[in-house]
């Protein structure tokens, strides 16, 4: 992308009720403009992680045979009056809507009741599973207070997946599968080391969930770890019980900011069960389906790490969801002519600052807005075929040669 | 995709209220479900095709320099009550809903007022102007009756873009950019010969806005046009003072139906006036910004699509947006075998039939499903090392020799 013709430029101030040191990056830099506390509009840089993060969560999905379908956000209120959840005292987060052809509807806060309904078409037999389904796909929670920036919103852009098996095993299989390509989501979106799975409540139907939970100063959690022991609980589940179980003391766990960036769940029956999702199993006997659900918050997932990687001059991006990998500024004439020859043909890679500005202005730009890599190409760097390359993390600057930037 | 590893099977019939045709395939091949009239969710193979034709638009309108955002769907009245689109007499699609905290929102229909408002924080001079934004966002709009599948959603995915320019020279430069972009995108998802660009009612600022029609039996529109004189009116401009501007006299002119499948705008200040977006001009005078407007509902192009796309067997997708392009099916135990062979590596192009079911069953559900090319490798084909290709919009069968097929 050149700057000069895009309308994006970094701002001097945020929205001022916007506490959060990313978030408030995130305005200034151009990625997200607040619509209102908790609802947010994604401008092309931000959409570019947007669509980065859903790039990595739809290829791990993909892998594990999951099939990507995309759900209505209107809701009809009987399959959630059929599982009581439409009831507000026990779903305190819908936003209602009525139609004008009379009757009301909900915005779908989350998508189990839809998604188990619509597959009493599909499921007959034992042989019709398993299999699991997702989307990624904008969830609306009537929060009473939204903060964080996009960590928390009222409207967010989630990953949320299904699974529906005829057994035990094979639902654990399943969830064991989930498991393992959430962890290889959160290493490629480059928080892998600072993401653990951790122990939370369960339900009905197991004794445990899963939360996935990454260190991060301005999270809403507390998880407590113990490092040798490779366990780490929520508060919620720090009782005596659940740490006999884990063979852990609360004197032997440390406590540590987090942010939850997905959760895994067994739905067991209780979704299939009263809206009728059946299979006639290899007895010819009719069984409820086995269910579970996995959930990420992809918006929220860009707050997280917007949060945690940035520094006192602005974001830094990882590599894998950065909306361009390489920030490109020319000096004096030589350096101009050239940067526009290396951009051409790698504008996807290139975010070229070819606009009538100071460098200095550039550079500050380049580090509000966390490009992994800038690369300055001026009359006197060229005189050497070379380019400084500067590593906004590392803040490291060296030359190399322009045939070996790319 | 591999069918015997997917959810999706083809029903016997469609939801009783649907009467389109096309919208009936889409529901028996497994392409759409419906949760409410004019609410859909989207499987797997249709939620391919929606990403096809959103493919295709995001090239053409990303050639022409615009810059794709994602706006959110909550709206905050107060920019609408400045441009007086809140009223519901004024506006009468609008779904309504209440925040927990207090507060009315609306869910947008479209995109004008918000788009206006935030880009206030980035247009100051006439050297910001001119450009382009445009998103691929869910809508609302509360129509008293929703019909013809998801050709006339109440939710339905929608393409809007919106222009910025400081002069009337460089606004019609860009929308005659838009225009053609719009013919290329036609072009491409296969209804190009059969779309026109139609005169149809303007507004305060420009005579005439633009309509794109497609003919369409069931379309909702009746269009009037001289093929020699490449003229094509809306009926609502059918009157004498349009056809002497347009130089063709009401006898001259054919009626055919036809379903709108885009429509371009000169909004003029609208917009920006009552909102204050402004910029300074070369003179150093305030002046509000010059406004287009440029839709496509992307889901209803694929309802006209699937309308206008069909026999008495099912579906017939035009090549560049159908979901797999090729359906494979193997007989006996060599071509099974062979037929692995060649899905192995062409998983996205390949829709390939392992399941347990008569060559017969397969090929209705193929005919049914509307890919392409129907490819079937059996013992006996195999003998000359070929396969029997069968082409899905022509019916056509011919020997190819397997080197030579995809």
């Amino acid at each position: 992308m050149r700057l000069s013709q895009s309308f994006i430029k970094t701002l001097r101030s945020a929205p001022k009720d916007e506490t959060a040191r990313g978030a408030q990056y995130l305005s200034r830099a151009g990625y997200i403009y607040k619509e209102l506390a908790g609802v947010y509009d994604y401008l092309p840089l931000g959409l570019r992680v947007l669509d980065n993060i859903k790039t990595i969560v739809r290829e791990e999905l993909n892998n594990i045979g999951a099939e990507e379908c995309l759900m209505s956000t209107l809701q009809n209120p009987e399959p959630w009056i059929k599982t009581d959840r439409w009831d507000i005292e026990k779903m305190d987060i819908w936003f209602r809507t009525q139609l004008a052809a009379g009757g009301e509807l909900g915005l779908g806060p989350t998508h189990e009741e839809p998604f188990t309904e619509m597959l009493r078409n599909y499921v007959s037999s034992y042989k019709d599973l398993p299999f699991a389904v997702y989307q990624i796909q904008t969830k609306f929670r009537n929060e009473l207070r939204a903060k964080s920036g996009i960590m928390r919103g009222r409207e967010f852009l989630m990953k949320d997946m299904y699974s529906f098996c005829a057994t035990t095993e094979d639902h654990d299989k399943f969830y064991h599968e989930a498991e393992k390509a959430y962890m290889r989501i959160y290493d490629r979106l480059g928080i892998g080391n600072d993401t653990y799975e951790t122990f939370a409540s369960g339900g009905v139907f197991s004794k445990y969930s899963h939360e996935f939970q990454t260190i991060c100063e301005v999270g809403e959690d507390n998880i407590y770890y113990n490092k040798d022991k490779s366990v780490v609980l929520n508060e919620e589940v720090l009782i005596d019980e659940v740490m006999n179980d884990l063979g852990v003391k609360r004197d032997e766990l440390e406590m540590t900011k987090a942010a939850e960036v997905g959760n895994i769940f067994t739905l067991g029956t209780k979704f299939s069960a009263p809206l009728g999702l059946e299979f006639t199993d290899q007895a010819g006997e009719r069984k409820p389906v086995l269910m579970g659900c996995y959930g990420i918050g992809i918006s929220r997932v860009m707050g997280v790490i917007a949060e945690k990687m940035c520094d006192d001059k602005g974001l830094v991006w990882p590599e894998n969801i950065a909306p361009y990998k390489y920030y490109l500024i020319g000096i004096g004439d030589e350096g101009m002519k050239k940067a526009e020859e290396l951009y051409h043909g790698r504008e996807e890679e290139i975010l070229f600052d070819d606009r009538d500005l100071r460098p200095g202005e550039k550079f500050t730009d380049a580090e509000l807005m966390g490009i992994p890599y800038r690369v300055v190409v001026s009359d006197k760097t060229l005189a050497d075929g070379k380019a400084e390359v500067t590593d906004r993390k590392t803040g490291e600057t060296k030359l190399v040669a322009l045939t070996e930037i790319f």
